[in-house]
């Protein structure tokens, strides 16, 4: 009887992109039909030591398998598309997304050999597709990457307006400004709930047009002629990019790409069309020696201060191809995303120490809606509901309190979290469920090998080291054959502290001496004797506490 | 003849403070007399794991222990008193400052049982001391915490003002204004150098007085007149309590003091008489409950984010008195520092997802000086010299810049790095040479035993975690008696990894076997042999790379 009482039920499911920004991945449940919206990854947090990425936990849906018709993806930012390659393995259903958001899937799936194996869609801005019990409508939108799409998702239950990552840029520099119409158009016909980004839900005002960086970009080059330019920005980044293109162009000079991202997009996004080069204006790294600094542009990775990116390797000496000379002037067109300060004032640093000058001030807009575009929206949808997502908490309580100074009271606002479920049932919402969710750990090869015991190791061995004793004893009689050894590392510099780790040997050998003598035979008990010890000694002597792992050897 | 040739000649040799915020420290030296300004801490680099702090290598002073003549302070801040306590014990020699930073200097060599050998005076602004062939004079400035001085150096060679941390506060909460006067009167007597703070010279206009503060304060009182209010901010920022404390008397709440540091600081303030405090308006914490919401005020430490600071351990539960509620109004009086804005986001969003209000911009001034107000200090000073400090290279370059702008050329300014010996010789400026310099990192109780080989292993522990094999050989025969055996701890998790740790540890058998087979019997190259074959085996199975640490018992 399952599926009559869940006749005219609507449900939806984030399993990730709530409390973070990062690995958005949302479930929308219509009886028999599951259609997912995005399906991203997370950067690790600062305690997931060793970790490369954060994909979603997909167990809900692989439990209902069946039911999961394709993947709907609003853009090809990793956050929305960096877990593709991993989930597909698991989940292999129908991707749909824009031109170059394909683009940028399938030279992920290249690399991770899928291109045979999966089934990929483009689908056109105003183009629906059906997908079970739903149809999904694409709409143009803005943001700091092209071709994104918001999502009108029709279901039986009504409309939901899904924005994706979205600004309003009226003029925006490649193809069109977002589709406001249409947004009223569905809001006009009844719209049940709108599911609005939040990232910039704190920030007053309205976020610039791509294009005034044009023109900043335009004056920089204007005031240094003389100058080799070197300018960093995010690489997908296509329209900064085609405008520092467009400055180089009508300055006259040559423009080369550095760093492996920024070829890749790159190398996308103009052979799809979505970056106009003229003539003669891409040189190769290696014909950079043909032109003097002042005819010269690098455009380059590295604008967040990573440390195996382009620029930062240049800043640091250890780029083959580029030194930093004086009078190099680097421009850095971008923002550090919150974490990344210290990373990036480093780079900063280095850069000015070899002479060059440097600006990161004012080269860069956000690719997200401030507040009142935010409003704009939802003055253009008038939703019944109003569910921020795309952000932490903070972000999604900004958005409430804009959605509450329009006048929606606190019950058709729902603040949710990942795993909640939320119920759409004869047009009323109510949480109604939670559902196993959570990030998986990506590590080299493997995908969730690493759990909370192994990073709590981790974490330990990171702040003060590990101490092994290992002894061995004979089985039968329990006896001393050798050892304890003791073998520490991370925990102090063994050729200045001889003493100390002499005591510590001495300690050891007291502990397991006192406890043969006692006729302990549990190696267990043993090896927890020798660790009290130790660990004692230890932290009365240098307030650290190492690991400290006994090992026992059974001769 | 050192000592001719050295007539007339003073030195500038700062060994810590530039290249980062934190670790001040900087001798001035004319032959027999060091004076040195300053003895700061530096919290530890990302790449420092474990570490507690950082202070400065004094290697230079010690091998002129014989010429030091005293330490002269400028404000009571962490980078500027932080190493004292740990420097003092090898160069006790007496420490000259302000009453209240005496006061904290205090406090420090109370914990660290350094009252009855050290010797600290107490100096007034305007005051002089005598030091060798100096005479240092005490300035008033204004800071984020009371009692900042800026020094006038004079020495035969001429006279160098050191302006310490400083704004421009001509309305303070606290005492006077900077004395711009004497700023004046010192420079139209000439001057040789001036030292300017260089932390806030990206900065363009003017440091609001701090007196703003207490407006934005009373402000949010009176919009919060029915919720408790929390405010989070600097321990050490007297004034910013000050205000607060004000707000509460004004609008009739009373007012508890959580934190460590907070109350330590507040208590030293208070005791000092920097603190006017209303009768009856401070309450313990335990008599909270004697109060409605609305009666209250809690001041508090964490405003940084830091997970065991009072704020912290509130928003995550885990404070024994304090248990947050919705419609507690929280207020971040500060700005996170750079590094911290992760830290300080994850508490802002603990506190949204409790229900509180938690307001976080624009109720903080900085303590720095922005453009406008080190134009000013220059233009009063008109120094020979400019030696722009305290700053990352970035922020001293900004300060270069300005005085470029106020018509400096480039041969008077000095953008120095640690360990520079900047000589004054004939009112000539050169680098002449350079000293040994550095950070000691202090874990625990050790200082200086944990170096580069210390960090890198536990760098590499961190990443992904250690194997260890341990067998036990017969010395004699050479023969295996036990093993190889294998432990790992950060790696993977083990009991789901069953069939990886296997073949591990038959590749480690297999190795060890072929090598005793062939006869080696060079321990060291037997360990080689089987790191290199575990370390390549897992490699290749796993795209990761642990610390692998062989290890042989012998029996």
């Amino acid at each position: 009887m399952k599926n009559n009482s869940n006749a005219g039920v609507l449900r939806v499911i984030p399993l990730g992109g709530l409390e973070q920004i990062g690995m958005n991945i949302t479930a929308f449940e219509y009886q028999d039909s599951i259609v997912v919206v995005d399906c991203g990854m997370a950067f690790p947090d600062d305690d997931m030591l060793g970790i490369d990425m954060v994909i979603p936990d997909i167990t809900y849906l692989l439990e209902n398998k069946e039911k999961v018709k394709g993947f709907v993806i609003t853009h090809g930012h990793e956050d929305h598309i960096g877990a593709l390659p991993y989930i597909i393995k698991q989940l292999n259903v129908p991707i749909y997304a824009t031109k170059l958001t394909i683009g940028l899937i399938e030279n992920k799936f290249e690399e991770h050999g899928l291109m045979e194996t999966t089934r990929r869609k483009i689908i056109d801005f105003g183009q629906s597709i059906n997908l079970g019990h739903f149809r999904i409508e694409f709409i143009k939108t803005n943001h700091s990457i092209q071709d994104a799409a918001a999502l009108a998702i029709y279901s039986p239950a009504g409309t939901i307006v899904h924005t994706g990552d979205f600004k309003v840029d009226y003029t925006p520099v490649y193809g069109d400004a977002i589709d406001l119409q249409r947004f009223a158009e569905i809001g006009r016909k009844g719209v049940l709930a709108l599911m609005c980004d939040s990232t910039n839900a704190e920030r007053p005002g309205f976020t610039m047009s791509e294009r005034t960086v044009g023109t900043t970009i335009d004056t920089l080059f204007s005031e240094n002629t003389r100058e080799r330019i070197i300018i960093a920005t995010f690489a997908s980044n296509v329209d900064r990019v085609q405008q520092i293109i467009n400055s180089a162009y009508k300055f006259g000079r040559k423009v080369v790409i550095q760093g492996r991202s920024m070829e890749n997009v790159i190398g996308t996004a103009s052979r799809l069309g979505y970056l106009n080069i003229p003539e003669n204006t891409l040189i190769d790294i290696n014909e950079m020696k043909n032109y003097p600094d002042d005819k010269l542009v690098l455009v380059t990775t590295g604008s967040q201060g990573e440390s195996m990116a382009a620029l930062s390797r240049m800043a640091a000496d250890l780029h083959k191809k580029v030194t930093i000379k004086p009078n190099d002037t680097i421009i850095f067109s971008s923002h550090p995303i919150p974490g990344n300060e210290k990373a990036v004032s480093n780079v900063i640093n280095e850069l000015y120490e070899k002479g060059a000058k440097v600006i990161f001030q004012d080269v860069h807009v956000s690719g997200h809606a401030c507040q009142e575009e935010i409003k704009l929206i939802y003055s253009l949808v008038k939703p019944k509901y109003a569910v921020p997502v795309h952000g932490e908490f903070r972000h999604l309580t900004a958005q409430a309190n804009l959605a509450k100074s329009l006048g929606y009271p606190s019950e058709r606002i729902f603040k949710m979290h990942t795993g909640d479920v939320l119920e759409f049932r004869d047009g009323e919402a109510k949480i109604v469920d939670k559902v196993q969710t959570g990030g998986i750990m990506v590590d080299g090869l493997g995908v969730g090998d690493v759990g909370n015991i192994v990073l709590r190791d981790r974490q330990k061995l990171s702040e003060d080291g590990i101490i092994i004793v290992v002894f061995t004893l004979d089985r039968a009689s329990n006896q001393l054959l050798s050892g304890p050894d003791i073998v520490t590392r991370g925990f102090v510099y063994v050729r200045e502290s001889e003493d100390l780790i002499d005591e510590a040997h001495d300690v050891a050998e007291d502990a397991l001496g006192s406890a043969l003598d006692a006729h302990v035979t549990d190696w267990g008990k043993l090896k927890l004797t020798v660790k009290d010890a130790l660990g004692s000694f230890v932290w009365r002597r240098t307030k650290r506490r190492p690991m400290i792992l006994p090992i026992i050897m059974e001769a």
